[in-house]
C-alpha cells in the first residue's frame, strides 16, 4: 500500500479541481485531501469541506461553517509542513505567489495553470533546481510528453504537441468573427473551465502549451510542433533521434493526467477513469495547424521566444481580453488584437525579478481594459479593431 | 563515442540481415561486423564479406573467396567471444540453435526470427534467465511495445498488436481461395522475405507474434490483443492500469527497430533511417481483426495457449504449407488446412526438453507433407482440403 500522500487543492471548486477530488475520493488508501482553496463558488467550496474535512482551507471570502481546519492564505497552505503535493488548478495568473511558496517549500507541484509558466517559466524552473521541488504536469499534453520521456535518457529531436482545434477550427474569418460567448464555451471535446475553454478556440492555449512545454523540458521553440488531431485521443508525441516516436494516448479525460500525476511513477487502476475503447475509434487524423486564423498561436509563440516579461504581457492581455469577451463586450476575432496590441505597446524586460513580473502583468491588464475600452463594441455588436499583417 | 558494439549477423543475405548491414555500414563508430552466416545466397554473402571482412562467417557451401576470415558453425558464431550482440534473421526453425548458443554464452541477442521463441519459447527464456543473456526484439512490433514499456515499473493491463492486415485483408473466403504465389508476395507496405510476407498475408504472422509477446513480456495470451491498423505507422500499443496508452510510431522501415536493438538503451540519429512526415499521413485507422477469414490467427494463438510441443507443430506445419504454397502445390487458403489438420494429429508434449521439441518439428514436417501429397492440387488448380469448423 505505501505512503499516504497528502494533497493541497488550489483551486477545487475549479474543473481541474473537482476532477482531482473524484480521483483522490476514490483513491482513499493512496491519497487524501489536506488543504483546499477556492475563490468564488463558497457554495461548492462549503459543501467540499464538509465532505473532505481538510485541515487546512482557505477562500476569498470566508466559509461560515464551523468544523477543526485552518483558515491560511494559499502560499501559506502549498508551503506547509503537512502538504506532499500541491496541485494548482486555480485561473489564470492566481497561482503564480502560491507555486513559489511550493517550490520554496520543496514540495511537488502538481501544475495545471500553464499561466504560470508562461509568466514566469525562467524563475520558477530555476528555483525548482534550486530547492529540488518538482514540477509535475497536469496539463494533458504536458503529461503526454512527461509520460513518453519517462525513461528515456536520449534527448529528443522534436515534441509534437496536439491539438482538437476547438469547436471553430473549420470556421472562416468572417464565421469567426461573428462567435459568441454562447458557442464558445461548448468545447467539442474536453469540459473545462470558461477561460480554458476560450483560450482552446482562439488557440491561445495551445500556444501557452508551447511555452509551457518549453520550460518543463527545456526544449527549444523550434523544436516544438503542433498537429491538429480533432479526436484528442494522441495527448501528444515525442519525436526521438532514430526517427522512432512515441505517443500517449487515452480516453480524453483529465482524470487520468490529474492522477498520474499524483501516482507518480506508479499507475494505479481507477474505476473512475475511462477506458479507451478502440471499437468506438474509427481513425484518427492529424493535419498541420493554420495559423493565419488562429493568429493567438502565433502571438504566444513569438512571445515565448522573446521571453522576458513578453508572455507575462501576453497572459495578462489575453485573460482581460477573454474576460471582455465572455462578458459580450468584445468579438471573439478581436481578442488576438487586444493581446497584439499590448505587447506591441510592451517595452520587454528580460531576465526579470518577480517584481517586474508582477508590474508588467499590472502594466498589461491596465494597456489591454484601456485598449478594449477604446474599442468597446457597445451599442452596436461590431468592432474597429484592424489587426496588423506581421 | 564509447564502446564499440561487436556484431554477428546470422542470415545476412535475407532482408533483414541486408538492412542490419546497412545499419552496421552507417555507424562505423559504434558498431561492427565481426560475423555473417548466410545460406543459398552465396554471391551476396562473399559481396558481404569482401566489404565487411568478418573475422568469422558461415555458409551452407563454403564461400571462394580468400581472406584472413575463420570459418565456423553458427553455433560457434553466436558463443564466440569476439561477439557481443548475436542478430537472429534466419528463416524459419533455423535460429534455433545458434539461439540457445548465444543465451548459454550469456550474449545479448537481438531476435527477428519469431520462430525461435514460437517453437521454444519456455526453454528460450528459462535458459536466458540462467544465463543472464538478453534477448531484444527486432520484430517492429515487439520492439514497439518494448520500447512502451521502457522505463515503466508498472505492469501493463494489455498489449496491442496492431497488423498492417496484408494485401488480402479486404478479401473474400472465395477470393482468398484464388490468390497465387505471385500476389502473395507483394506486401503492401514492409519488404520482407518471402516467407513473412505469406505468413503476414494469412495472418500466421500475426499468431507468432502474439506467442513471442507472450513469452517476451511474460504476459497471459488473453491480455494480447489485436487492431488491424493498415498504415503501419502505429507498431503497437501498451495499456496501463490506469487507462494511459503509450503507442510506438514510426515510418515503417525495419531499420528503425534493428537500429534500436543494437543502440539500446540509446538512440543515435541515422540518416539511413527514415523519418516520419507527418504532411503525408492523413488518417491512421484502427479495426477489430477478422478471425475467420484468416484461421491461421487462432490456430497459432490457441496452439501458443496450449503450450508444450504444440507452437512447434504449428510452426513447422506452416514452414512447410507455406514453401509448398509458394510452390505452387497448394491454395492460399490450404495453408491454414495444412497446419490445423497436423496440429490435430499432433499429441501435445508438456514442458518438452529441446529434443522433444526438435522430434516434434521433424514430426509435423513429415505430416504436413504427407498431408499435402495427398491432396496436392496438381494437375488440376483445386483443393479437397475441407477446413473443419472448430
Amino acid at each position: 500500500m505505501g505512503h499516504l500522500r497528502k494533497i493541497a487543492i488550489l483551486g477545487s471548486t475549479g474543473s481541474i479541481g473537482r476532477q482531482a477530488l473524484d480521483v483522490i475520493g476514490a483513491l482513499p488508501s493512496k491519497l487524501k485531501v489536506v488543504a483546499l482553496t477556492g475563490n468564488r463558488n463558497l457554495q461548492l467550496l462549503e459543501r467540499q469541506i464538509n465532505e473532505f474535512q481538510p485541515k487546512l482551507f482557505h477562500s476569498s471570502m470566508k466559509p461560515e461553517i464551523s468544523y477543526g481546519g485552518e483558515f491560511l492564505s494559499p502560499e501559506e497552505i502549498a508551503s506547509h509542513p503537512e502538504v506532499d503535493s500541491v496541485i494548482v488548478a486555480t485561473a489564470g495568473s492566481a497561482g503564480l505567489g502560491p507555486t513559489l511558496a511550493a517550490i520554496r517549500a520543496g514540495k511537488t507541484v502538481a501544475l495545471a495553470s500553464k499561466e504560470v509558466l508562461a509568466m514566469a517559466g525562467e524563475i520558477i524552473m530555476h528555483e525548482a533546481s534550486r530547492h529540488k521541488a518538482r514540477i509535475l504536469p497536469i496539463d494533458s499534453e504536458h503529461s503526454a510528453i512527461w509520460q513518453c520521456l519517462h525513461g528515456e535518457d536520449n534527448r529528443p529531436r522534436r515534441l509534437f504537441l496536439t491539438a482538437s482545434g476547438g469547436p471553430f477550427y473549420r470556421y472562416s474569418q468572417s464565421q469567426l468573427a461573428e462567435v459568441t460567448p454562447e458557442q464558445a464555451v461548448r468545447h467539442p471535446v474536453w469540459k473545462m473551465g470558461r477561460k480554458v475553454t476560450i483560450d482552446s478556440a482562439t488557440l491561445m492555449n495551445k500556444g501557452l502549451e508551447v511555452i509551457e512545454a518549453h520550460w518543463l523540458f527545456s526544449f527549444p521553440f523550434d523544436s516544438i510542433e503542433i498537429l491538429i488531431h480533432p479526436q484528442s485521443i494522441v495527448h501528444s508525441m515525442v519525436e526521438f533521434m532514430d526517427g522512432s516516436l512515441k505517443a500517449q494516448l487515452s480516453w480524453p479525460d483529465m482524470k487520468i493526467p490529474i492522477q498520474y500525476a499524483l501516482s507518480y511513477p506508479q499507475r494505479w487502476p481507477n474505476s473512475e477513469l475511462t477506458r479507451l475503447d478502440w471499437d468506438k475509434i474509427g481513425f484518427l487524423n492529424f493535419e498541420p495547424v493554420d495559423c493565419d486564423r488562429f493568429p493567438c498561436l502565433k502571438l504566444a509563440i513569438d512571445a515565448g521566444e522573446s521571453g522576458g516579461t513578453s508572455p507575462t504581457v501576453l497572459c495578462a492581455a489575453d485573460e482581460v481580453a477573454v474576460e471582455l469577451f465572455l462578458n459580450d463586450r468584445i468579438g471573439f476575432t478581436d481578442i488576438a488584437k487586444i493581446v497584439q496590441r499590448t505587447l506591441e505597446r510592451h517595452q520587454n524586460i528580460r531576465q526579470p525579478s518577480l517584481e517586474e513580473i508582477l508590474a508588467a502583468d499590472a502594466w498589461a491588464r491596465e494597456c489591454a481594459t484601456k485598449l478594449s475600452v477604446d474599442n468597446c463594441r457597445e451599442p452596436e455588436r461590431s468592432s474597429n479593431l484592424e489587426i496588423d499583417k506581421r
